[in-house]
């Protein structure tokens, strides 16, 4: 039985009825052609439901000792594992477009995985327009992160069209082949710092001997005591109704934008795709924040996770840091805007780089954790360490096919906890970047509008450094949007 | 602001992510002839979602005190009521068939409320066959119990199949005029017992100056004490797979069988409707166990609730009290079954009848609290006060329709709770007797089965008594079922 690492031991202990902790999101697909739905999916469904023996922690369930989450946590196997339970099958009412899709993955996003079973379900969702279809899987953050989860989706896909019977990807086997297709190719691109698992680090640093929980306790308390190193930059953030408390129920919505079209933006302002990317959200939050009447004087953080998984490790389950991003949107200018999100891009690199492996992930921790521990303590709304999250999470770079349905789009949903009721992650695939916003239904009731905000504010970059937009050149987007028609219209774009 | 009864508070106290505390169902409809389906029940949606004012307590969100549910608790208007939240739209995988829908509702009934919003959700559910659509419905047992509940379908449909544009039944108005209609009336079926309100008498009992949570604690260790008046006769009924802790996820079944048909039975042998219904559910259970070679040697017994409700009352929540009625599983004759049955009945309500209405009020409070507050305490499932819940509601007598949909059945879903981890529940309408089967998936994952076993069982019963069964007459059968056959294939039956 393996145990829970601190870092998974955090997840369960902050997780409440208004703070589900699992993570997850919309894959889109378009039926092969000429295949039935009903039967295709009904394939799939019966091909993830197979008794293969499963990769953990896919088939385990937490086993604790009396102390509950106060004492020590364990994987073991689920022996009443009940497939039917997890491989689920929805349907969208008609007239079946994304939003009855957004709304439904809103409804299941918003409710908490049993504790008595193995923490994940996938739903296979029929219905929508176009001979698409959807899955929406949910995993709890304790068991799977995001790049786990993305790469259990490269595992699951094929990039050969043909190819069919990939058998589940929960399986052992398929586990195991994934990994020998990951050493031949070496092609990941994760980052390469050598940093240690942060799980081991904090093990380390807080002294396995100690009580794990008191550890953490008295953590929080040195990190809540004015002054020393523990008193971080970001620590006075302003109060905005992303920073308020939430209850359990979410919205989910989704878009995709060109991949190269926000990379231009960042290639004209010497800058990386990932800043133009924070760019493009900053001037969208500011447009929303303008329109709801509640701008701060103050600019908004962003926490921006880092992953310190190491290339080759695709079980261990939660490596990840966090850099404090400036979103600038006290400044109205849109260069002088991205240029002050860049330039807090930079130092917080700069922070990790000039670190030794172990006191880089020390203190990725101190960014990270004291978000989590305040939680269950009630405390983050009136101290807000970042104003939003802003994760990057790589995926695919070919188009992918599952059973011969081409894989359109990858759309993640993640936790949004008190404080922190708004999380903006994004998945670049197949010459897009896939965005999926996860709010707290009661704080941010209209946050559909920000997909639109975030368009303005990519245009009005691309007019800042002179970029013609396709939106300005009608000309010549009639033969461009010819092409690409096929491919576009399938993916969740503006004109949804 | 009014504030919740005890016994309402009982039941938030007691809920937990194992434990959901709501009950509701499935109404299944028939379209009018002509309608088209998507544009029907958009029209019923946007009904329902209409901003007239609501009746206490839909529009109504729990408001506590710094103490919690350790405190007093009221009902206050949510003034960011989110209708859109409450009345929802979904729809069932092809081939849309009941298993498809039990699928459905199964899923629903096992996630908990949102305790931040008015405490109900009704789904609008599309896809079903032979232009049949459903709504599940789910109220948390604090707001809405099964009497009020059904109250609600009263006024909710019309006996008028040409009546349209009802209004939203959780509307003020409608619930006004629903008032007026039962005053004309006069045709309600309660109970006449001069009982008071159980929530009054229990305040009284324990006196509203003492501190309510500590009261209910010493009461909970009165009851557990031995000897003594609150020594209660059922105290040691067996173990079985319904009496084993639960989890938080249902599996909900449904089937309608003829009043007419279980009535006869009831009759032959000079016994109540109720008692027939007893009988076939403890046949049922009694193979259901031997299938599982688990059948107990001691008879299990069974919760059957009693409705306090004074005709006329259709707004205080909770009005409840039980009956326990021995089973007689152990008995393998079905006459000399329904004899004991029987005589077990007829003794429960001898009881209620020579106490005095508060002796009585209380007295069910004895019969009914422990269960509830033995769950918080997790020791239930070790002293289970009965083995089962099995609960008549009464419904509409009459063919009801909804803006002209013709309401098919009603299915009633309910709780299950540690150490009760099934719920059958049944609703008499229209010439037919519903029910509702809810159990914990994982204690009872083939509780489906126990629909066969029950059928199995009443014909056992009408064997026994002499009633030629509708399976045992082909002949005449027929010419039976040609005449019923356009209404019969719509219930949810045996053959399904």
């Amino acid at each position: 039985m393996k145990k829970l690492g601190i870092v998974d031991m955090g997840f369960l202990l902050a997780e409440g009825r208004e703070t589900p902790m699992h993570v997850g999101g919309i894959n889109l697909f378009t039926l092969p052609p000429g295949a039935d739905e009903q039967e295709f999916l009904h394939g799939l469904a019966a091909s993830l439901r197979s008794d293969e023996e499963l990769q953990p922690p896919f088939g385990q369930r937490l086993k604790m000792s009396k102390l509950g989450l106060a004492g020590p946590v364990y994987w073991e196997e689920d022996t009443k594992l009940d497939l039917d339970y997890h491989i689920r099958h929805s349907a969208l009412p008609k007239p079946g477009r994304y939003r009855e899709l957004f709304a439904l993955a809103s409804r299941l996003h918003g409710t908490l995985l049993d504790r008595n079973r193995p923490l994940w379900e996938m739903h296979l969702i029929e219905g929508l327009q176009n001979r698409q279809f959807a899955i929406y899987s949910k995993f709890h953050h304790a068991a799977v992160d995001g790049a786990r989860s993305m790469h259990l989706t490269q595992s699951m896909f094929s990039p050969d069209p043909n190819a069919r019977n990939l058998g589940s990807a929960f399986s052992l086997e398929s586990q195991n082949r994934y990994r020998l297709k990951l050493d031949q190719l070496r092609a990941e691109n994760y980052s390469e710092q050598e940093l240690r698992n942060v799980s081991e680090a904090i093990k380390e640093a807080f002294q396995t001997s100690t009580q794990v929980f008191s550890s953490l306790k008295s953590f929080v308390g040195g990190w809540m005591g004015k002054g020393g190193a523990l008193a971080l930059p970001w620590r006075h953030v302003p109060q905005s109704s992303i920073n308020t408390p939430i209850d359990g129920s979410r919205r989910f919505v989704a878009q995709s934008w060109s991949f190269e079209r926000v990379r231009a933006v960042g290639k004209a302002l010497d800058g990386t795709f990932n800043d133009a990317v924070l760019a493009m959200c900053a001037g969208g939050l500011r447009l929303y924040m303008q329109k709801h009447s509640e701008l701060p004087e103050k600019s908004l953080k962003a926490m921006v996770p880092v992953s310190l998984r190491q290339a080759g490790d695709i079980d261990s389950s939660n490596a990840v840091g966090a850099i404090s991003a400036d979103l600038a949107t006290d400044i109205s200018d849109p260069l002088a805007r991205f240029a002050k999100i860049q330039a807090s891009m930079i130092a917080g690199k700069a922070l990790f780089s000039a670190l030794k492996p172990k006191e880089a992930a020390l203190m990725l921790q101190l960014l990270q954790m004291p978000g989590l521990l305040l939680m269950p303590l009630g405390l983050i709304s009136r101290f807000p360490p970042f104003s939003t999250v802003i994760s990057n999470v790589p995926g695919p770079r070919q188009t992918m096919y599952w059973d011969g349905a081409r894989l359109d789009g990858i759309y993640p949903a993640s936790i949004v906890t008190e404080g922190l009721a708004l999380n903006i992650t994004l998945v670049s695939y197949d010459g897009n970047v896939d965005f999926g916003i996860t709010a707290c239904r009661r704080s941010m009731p209209q946050v559909q509008r920000l997909i639109d905000y975030m368009e303005s504010s990519l245009c009005e970059l691309e007019q800042a450094v002179g970029i013609v937009s396709p939106k300005q050149r009608p000309s010549r987007a009639r033969s461009v949007k010819k092409t690409k028609a096929t491919k576009k219209k399938r993916r969740v774009s503006a004109k949804t």
